[in-house]
C-alpha cells in the first residue's frame, strides 16, 4: 500500500508541522505501508523566524524545504501520479493554509492552488481515502468547494470544548460556508466520514503534548490504512 | 526531570536529523520528563538543497532553524544553564558535524565549537547522563578530547556488520584517535557506558527505517531517563 504524504514546507509557522509530518511517516511505516512524500514546486508564501514570528527576507521553495522532512525522498506534485497511490495523508502546520491555500490570510473566501486541489480531488473522486490533520481539513474543504459529493463531507479542526491557541469556532464556520459539516473532536481523537472516505484529526489545533499528537496521528493513520484496505477489497470484488 | 536536547539546525544534511529529533522529543515526553531544546546562536556552516545536495546561497542561523523542530520553544546555548538540567540528549544529522564541530570536513583532527564543548562537559563532569545519537557521538568524542575520564569512554556510531551509507570504520577510528573505545552496535540498539554515564545509538548512521530509528531512540531515551533517576538517587543518598 502506497500512501501519499502532501507537505507544505518544513516548520509549523510557514510550512508543514514537523512533529505531525514525522509521526505520520512513522505511523505509515509501522503498518508496513509505504509513504510517498509530495509537495508543490513553488515558492513559500513567506519565511518566518520560528522564535520571534518575524518575517525573514528570504525566498524558500515549498518542495525543497519539504525535502528536509522527507530526507530528500520526495516528488514534485507535478510528477506525482495519484493512480500509483492508494490513499493520501496531509499533515498540518500553517504551510497548508499559506502555501496550499491562502486560508491563513483570506479564510474560507480565499483560493486554493489548482495543482493541490486537483491532486486531492484525484483521490476523492476515485473513492481513495484521504486523511487531513490539524489545519489540513481547511485545504480539503477548499478542494471540495463546489464539488458534488455523495453526502455532505464531515471534517474536524478540533473542539471548542478544549483549550486551543486558535479560533476553532471561526475556522469551523469557514468550513461550513464551503459546504462541510464541521464536527467537534477532542485532541487525541479523529472524525471518520465513512461515505466520502475522509478522516480528520485535530492534532496541534488544540493545546496538546507531542504524546497526545502521536496518539491522534497513530489512530488516524490506522483508520486510513484500514479503510484503504477495505476500499481495495471492494474494488477487487466488483471486478 | 528536565532533559536538554541539543540541536544543530533542521534537516539531516546541514542541521539536526528531523526524524531523530522529533522522536527524541516524543520519547522524553512519553516518560513524563520535560525536553528543553537548546542550540548555538550562530550561522550554519552552509545550507543544502535536500533534494539535490547542492548548496543554496543563503545564510541561516542554527538556533533559528532549530526552532522549527522545537515549535519556537528553544533556548540559545548561551542562555541555557546546565545546572537546571538533569541530562542531555543530542540527536544526529550532519549539523552536529558541521555546526557543533567541523568533523564532516576535517574528521577527528577538526575543531569543536567551545560553547558546545563546555555545555557537554558541564554534564559529563557532574556525572549527569548524556545520550548521543547517530553522528552526535563524534561531537561527544571531540568534547572529551584531552579530558581525564574515570575510564576510557565507550561510544558507537554503528557497526560494519550491517549496511550503512557512511564509512563506519573510518569514523570509529577517528573516535579511537581521540581516546574513545568505539563499539560496534546494531541499528536498533544502543551502547551504555556505565562508568561515564554516556549512551549512544546508531540511528540513521545505518540503513534503517523510521520504525527502527524510533525503536532505537525509545530504548536510548528510556535508558537515559533510567540512569538519570539512578544518578539522582545516588546524589540524594550521599547528601
Amino acid at each position: 500500500m502506497k500512501i501519499g504524504v502532501l507537505l507544505s514546507g518544513s516548520g509549523v509557522y510557514d510550512g508543514s508541522e514537523i512533529h505531525e509530518s514525522v509521526l505520520t511517516l512513522l505511523a505509515i511505516d509501522k503498518l508496513g505501508a509505504e509513504a510517498v512524500c509530495v509537495a508543490p514546486n513553488k515558492n513559500q508564501h513567506h519565511v518566518l523566524n520560528h522564535m520571534t514570528g518575524e518575517e525573514i527576507e528570504q525566498t524558500r521553495n515549498v518542495l525543497v524545504e519539504s525535502a528536509r522532512i522527507a530526507r530528500g525522498n520526495i516528488l514534485s506534485l507535478s510528477n506525482a501520479n495519484p493512480d500509483e497511490l492508494d490513499a493520501l495523508a496531509i499533515p498540518g502546520g500553517f504551510g497548508t493554509a499559506k502555501n496550499h491555500t491562502n486560508w491563513a490570510f483570506e479564510g474560507a473566501d480565499g483560493i486554493i492552488d489548482p495543482e493541490v486541489r486537483d491532486f486531492i480531488l484525484a483521490f476523492v473522486k476515485t473513492g481513495k481515502p484521504v486523511a487531513a490533520m490539524c489545519m489540513a481539513p481547511t485545504t480539503v474543504a477548499k478542494a471540495l468547494e463546489g464539488v458534488d459529493m455523495p453526502a455532505k463531507p464531515k471534517l474536524t479542526v478540533g473542539t471548542t470544548e478544549q483549550s486551543s491557541p486558535y479560533d476553532i469556532k471561526a475556522i469551523s464556520e469557514g468550513m461550513e460556508k464551503l459546504g462541510v459539516n464541521p464536527i467537534m473532536c477532542e485532541k487525541d481523537s479523529l472524525v471518520t466520514d465513512d461515505i466520502n472516505n475522509i478522516i480528520s484529526s485535530p492534532c496541534y489545533m488544540m493545546d496538546a503534548t507531542i504524546t497526545e499528537i502521536s496518539e491522534g496521528i497513530e489512530k488516524t493513520i490506522n483508520k486510513l490504512v484500514e479503510i484503504t484496505a477495505l476500499a481495495q477489497d471492494d474494488e477487487a470484488i466488483s471486478k
